[in-house]
């Protein structure tokens, strides 16, 4: 198969996560015959030096003609102060936006060889379930400003049956698949958005008859996560409650380096880790590059290759059970470069 | 002194907790010559079923005549389903309001003693922090509703100047009691209302120049309270993200029921377990009263009765190293009753 397959390495430790996933995906490319054209596009801080925009209008096009985006990150302290717009965060939600990904899929598994968690080891055993984070709604997008003479500041949270139906049906088919469980999770006792995001759900329920559904305050689901994990299999939930819910999930797993993650929408998708861009670890191949490998290994299933897919997942999982890993999760006397570990991959592979 | 106190005990396990925690504060009335004038109020499904309110007049008007409010804890499934403004958690949200309750103090503290957190014990070692969370503003209290033919749903997140200033100069001092550092958590990346919030807090922070503050970002906080809990002194945030950091927060402790929580106003106060009504624990004796107790013991504090309130928290603290405590905390084997807790601890005194 061909695919075109626009890369946007970003900021901070960006860069060199990308060049492993790269070479990892063309061994992968090889012993498959496939052909993975890539075509790299600015955003973040060096967008805003040569373009003056973080979301450069050439690498939205690029993108929305591309078959998946390949993303690092972006974020840089240089630019924090920057007027709305112009930061380097406000060009990942313009780019989310405009590809319309309105589901952000963010799996949590460990690895039981990898324990470098800070919960009780004989909570994690088999932890694994995913996230259904919606992404182009909510209060992130609502009307925000300033009111009153600059007194008073509002953000406005909102949402439609239609964008909650959206996610809604692609959480429930992914539970199919899984432990036929979807959790709904919101603040209803409180927020009318959520009501409605309840009424919406427990109509699509009617046509899952198989599927579990249940829901879970915010508050109570951010313990739950912690104390009893194994109990979640689906967790479906708004752009902010998603956006807590998925960083503070990744303690689970020892480490956020290890994350990926797959935004999908209608036409288009977007495969992006969840770490940020760590500037502080940049240039030292200290990077833990599997997040954004397994990123990858998304972008392959959403390809249709899965085949592919299973080998990648196979070649990290053997990774990490030979201990060739990154400082953030082994001892650091012990640990290999950013570079050695995708070499490893690539060669399994 | 007199004091005057109104008491609501709620449903589920208020009573039960309310009663020992009355128990123990006559305790401490008798031996430092106070009297404590109690008055019950209903409120919650109790207040529902006899006035049609979950929050009647007749209790708000009770609590604003009174030195300070005691709260057991209201929620009932029963009313899960009742229209808006009718469900037993609107009673409580409507006080807060009415009693202008703007700033909820949770402290986190955790006895070593007592290790059923499912976070490893080295992390927790001299845990001791405090979340400032705004209880009138925000989300909770903004416009809502439905709009587009009940298409769309809104909720408007709204603060002011004022509002941020009120309880920020309440964390600022605070702090200069205690390890001098103060961590407002907010989305400033994302909402307009963070980013007001960063303005007024780091304008305070000029006057308060041996307070060391620093911000984060809601989804990295609901990181680091698991990862490294001991970076944080006070916790300074609004309305939505005090809630579920607090409720996250209690996993360090290894349970709810042994946290309490003050809400003061310029004049009026209310203290409250953080913990729900819990309606299957209901009239088994095995409530944990030590969050409601703890709750008076702030009480007692804001009386400025330091003496009474040290004493009460040394008896607290002994209950715990004897191992007096009910299921929620200790071997089931081991335990004791709710009753049986509040009795050591009043005899202690
Ligand atoms: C950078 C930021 C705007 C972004 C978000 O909040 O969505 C990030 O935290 C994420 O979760 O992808
Ligand atoms: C019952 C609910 C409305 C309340 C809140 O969200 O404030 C509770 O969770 C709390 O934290 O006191």
């Amino acid at each position: 198969m061909i695919k075109n397959i626009s890369v946007i390495k970003g900021d901070g430790i960006g860069p060199e996560v990308i060049k492993q996933t790269i070479k990892v995906l063309n061994s992968i490319a090889i012993k498959y015959g496939h052909d993975f054209h890539y075509k790299n596009a600015l955003a973040g801080s060096k967008a805003i030096e040569k373009f003056g925009s973080p979301m450069p209008e050439e690498t939205i096009n690029n993108c929305l003609k591309s078959d998946a985006v390949l993303f690092g990150c972006i974020g840089d302290p240089k630019y924090d102060h920057n007027p709305i717009g112009m930061r380097p965060e406000d060009g990942l939600l313009k780019l989310r936006k405009k590809m319309n990904l309105y589901c952000n899929i963010r799996p949590i598994f460990v690895f039981p060889e990898l324990y470098r968690s800070p919960i009780k080891k004989e909570l994690l055993n088999e932890v694994d379930f995913v996230i259904y984070r919606e992404l182009t709604g909510g209060i992130y997008f609502g009307k925000k400003g300033r009111c009153k003479n600059g007194e008073k500041a509002y953000d406005y949270c909102i949402y439609s049956k239609t964008e909650i139906e959206k996610i809604g049906e692609k959480a429930f088919k992914a539970a199919l698949l899984r432990k036929k469980k979807v959790t709904l999770v919101d603040k209803a006792n409180v927020l009318e958005t959520s009501r409605l995001w309840r009424e919406v759900i427990q109509k699509i329920s009617l046509d899952y008859p198989d599927i579990d559904l249940d829901f879970l305050y915010i508050d109570n689901a951010s313990m739950q996560i912690i104390m009893n994990p194994k109990r979640f299999d689906i967790i479906l939930t708004d752009n902010m409650f998603g956006d807590i819910l998925s960083d503070e999930s990744s303690v689970l797993t020892g480490s956020l380096g290890l994350l990926p993650s797959a935004s999908i929408g209608d036409y288009k998708s977007m495969f992006e880790p969840i770490h940020g861009s760590y500037p502080q670890a940049k240039g030292k191949n200290i990077a833990n590059p599997l997040g954004c490998i397994l990123s990858g290994s998304m972008m392959l299933e959403y390809f249709g290759m899965y085949k592919e897919k299973n080998l990648l997942d196979e070649a990290v999982k053997n990774s990490i059970e030979k201990k060739i890993c990154t400082p953030d999760i082994i001892n650091s006397k012990l640990s290999s470069t950013t570079e050695e570990v995708g070499n490893y991959i690539k060669n399994y592979i």
